[in-house]
């Protein structure tokens, strides 16, 4: 019997006291996997069940729709009790989730600062780095000793979502450095704050695109990045934690842009079928009405095509290894982009490799094709030049415009995700198809 | 001037005092980038410039040529020196990299305790959560006070990796539980740690894969994971840093996989033309042969396709639609497989899913599509239904090949990411030209 079942068991038995003893020892990440399994009715009366600052620890854990449910059941004592509880970012992402009456209630029942606190954070632009700080952070200043400082860390750290690095503003709340708890812990109690510092300390500001600020925390290691405003004053920071959720979700937009699919940030069992139909549809209706073009290309030569047909057998091989060729260019491109490893600048020593590639990879392939349609498919001889020199031309084409659409879209400002493979396979095979045939037509006079 | 050209001039002018203060304000990382960009023979004298501890951090953001470079060229010392700053899996992820002459000095220039440490950490298989822990961790005891822990961290914290999650053991190392820094901040001096630690310390074995163990990061939302032996007895921790390098590294080899590539972990420029030749060929030759099947279904139906050129045209929005199609499922599952969102037990769900979105899917698609080709194509009501009968069959397959593949292959315990686009077009390509002539000669009598 798995732990789920379990703590069904234990509901229908009404062995509460049992259940309680099992729910304590459990984590709230896992506690929240078994509200995802269980039916919804059965929901508030499990969470009641847990003692306060689990409840609310499992509660940020939960998905959005569970989280609506046990909003709108709560009295408001206990809304404000789970409210009380959490990180102040945590209630921004619950309130961004929520539909207008629910966080009209989470309004009512936050004090004031918080209240104002949340509606500046919404504020921020949805990817930007103001839209998933918190302000709850440790502050020091700098002519501060260490003993003062851990007195002060002691004070005030309960509510703060981390302390292990602590941000030195002067009076003016202008940034000036960091500290590391490390550091404090590390040096003798009278030691001043402002020789102990990091003046180093990296920053982001707060419009800055959340996933700059995630490859920051990688590139940097941290543990949190404080967010400064226009006049670098501190405003918030980010914790790591938020920054590897960015991370994990900007790399399955990216996959899924890739793959033609509006992407969302639901997970796939809690998308339902018209919403995965709606993601879906655009780029397939596009796709297909692209490819009317290939279609048209093919109906501009039938006559051609029907005085020789042999070469109607090698389009599909012709298309997919076009589409091929460019798929891996343009993902590993668009990768590297949103990784930082190239830019705009990089463009002409991107398509010049791009290119050699290209040569290898479509001679290989030439050679290949060459050999198994001379002694595998006994076409004639100039058929098997037509199609090779059509394979090569087409080869390089797909990896150089694979190349340079990611990184042009990108420039102008668009998202480069979605110049990856079906896009620039539609591209590649609608140019295969007019190189094949002029090529054929040089060649073997059609 | 850029950063890296103003480093330059003063390389140049000799102009060192002017150039160590300048290196002294930046962060490791960004001067590891310079590195990057200058000339290699430049790189020991700019590397000497650098205070000890600033070098050593540096030194661990290098990439591995240059590291060799460095390596090579320094005296003992000057090797010992550096290695006694790095931390252990630091030290053990350069050792990974280097050939053998290298990695024999790096272990000759190490006390014999790091070398036997090295050997133990080289010994794990190279995905597994003990290949990326390091074994430099605070341990206490639950007999310990709040005081003499404090005092055990102030004394033996300067040379771990991380001091803000501590894990306590008893005599036999077994891992009873762990402490937060904040907890021992914020509890009184006389508390003791058994009263005070995480009973439900989440850890993982020495053996569990490295992507599991990223992704207990995210779902728990840690700063260091304690690595156990079969017995339970702490051997190690992996630090977030590492299992964010992992994160993105899956993500990336998942993404290049997806697109036919074999995946290797240099970046874009620091892969060569040949090496990024070895890795996009074996898939390319292959798909490019499997799609000659593709052209003997069309060479098989030649005469039929003779006798109604018309339908030639419509064979690349076919292969097109149901590769997209395909596709896109394909690529969802695989990522939510990689999350854990999907898992084994779920199949029948998600092709349920999958089976719903593709008839909703190849509707739309149906539907527009017949109208085009009945009012802009002007085709033969006939020939237009054998066109959207395929599609719409072509569709449903192309979803629920792309949702089972990987599933099953992921449970055969085969990477699932190789299922994605490339190989279910080539599959969806074969399978729909089939029923396209299938259904043209059961309709239309071809």
């Amino acid at each position: 019997m798995n732990i789920c079942e379990l703590i069904l068991k234990l509901l229908e038995e009404k062995n509460y006291s049992e259940l309680k003893e099992l729910l304590i020892e459990m984590n709230p990440a896992d506690i929240s996997s078994v509200f995802e399994e269980i039916a919804s009715e059965k929901i508030p009366l499990l969470f009641r069940l847990l003692p306060k600052v689990l409840a609310a620890e499992t509660f940020v854990e939960m998905e959005a729709d569970a989280q609506e449910l046990l909003i709108t059941g709560f009295s408001d004592n206990e809304l404000r009790e789970v409210l009380d509880e959490l990180y102040l970012d945590d209630t921004v992402d619950i309130v961004e989730e929520m539909p207008a009456n629910v966080v009209k209630r989470i309004l009512l029942n936050s004090d004031s600062d918080t209240r104002q606190m949340i509606n500046e954070i919404l504020k921020y632009p949805d990817d930007s780095a103001g839209s998933i700080m918190t302000i709850e952070y440790v502050s020091l200043r700098p002519g501060m000793t260490v003993e003062e400082s851990i007195k002060r860390i002691r004070r005030t750290g309960i509510d703060k979502e981390t302390i292990y690095t602590c941000y030195v503003t002067d009076d003016n709340r202008f940034l000036k450095g960091s500290v590391t708890i490390k550091s404090l812990l590390l040096a003798e109690e009278s030691d001043k704050i402002a020789d102990l510092m990091d003046k180093k300390c990296i920053s982001v500001h707060t419009l800055e695109d959340k996933e700059e600020v995630a490859n920051k925390f990688n590139k940097y290691d941290l543990l949190a990045i404080p967010v400064v405003d226009v006049e670098n004053r501190l405003v918030g920071i980010v914790t790591f934690d938020d920054a590897i959720d960015v991370m994990q979700d900007e790399a399955t937009e990216d996959m899924k842009k890739m793959a033609a699919i509006i992407p969302s940030d639901k997970s796939y069992f809690k998308t339902s079928v018209f919403e995965t139909w709606k993601a879906r549809m655009p780029w397939l209706l596009l796709l297909m009405i692209s490819a009317t073009f290939t279609g048209m290309i093919i109906t501009s030569f039938e006559n051609a095509l029907a005085t020789c047909t042999v070469l109607t057998a090698y389009i599909p091989m012709l298309m997919d290894t076009g589409g091929n060729s460019g798929g891996q260019t343009s993902v590993t491109i668009i990768r590297a982009l949103s990784l930082g490893e190239v830019e705009f600048k990089d463009t002409m020593k991107a398509v010049w490799k791009e290119f050699r590639v290209s040569l290898a990879c479509g001679i290989t392939l030439t050679v290949c094709n060459f050999v198994k349609l001379l002694v595998f498919d006994r076409v004639e001889i100039m058929i098997a030049v037509v199609i090779c020199i059509t394979l090569l031309m087409t080869v390089i084409i797909a990896k150089v415009i694979g190349c340079i659409l990611p990184i042009l879209t990108k420039k102008l400002g668009f998202d480069p995700a979605v110049m990856a493979s079906p896009f620039i396979t539609t591209m590649v095979d609608a140019i295969s198809l007019i190189i094949y045939f002029k090529v054929a037509s040089a060649l073997i006079g059609l």
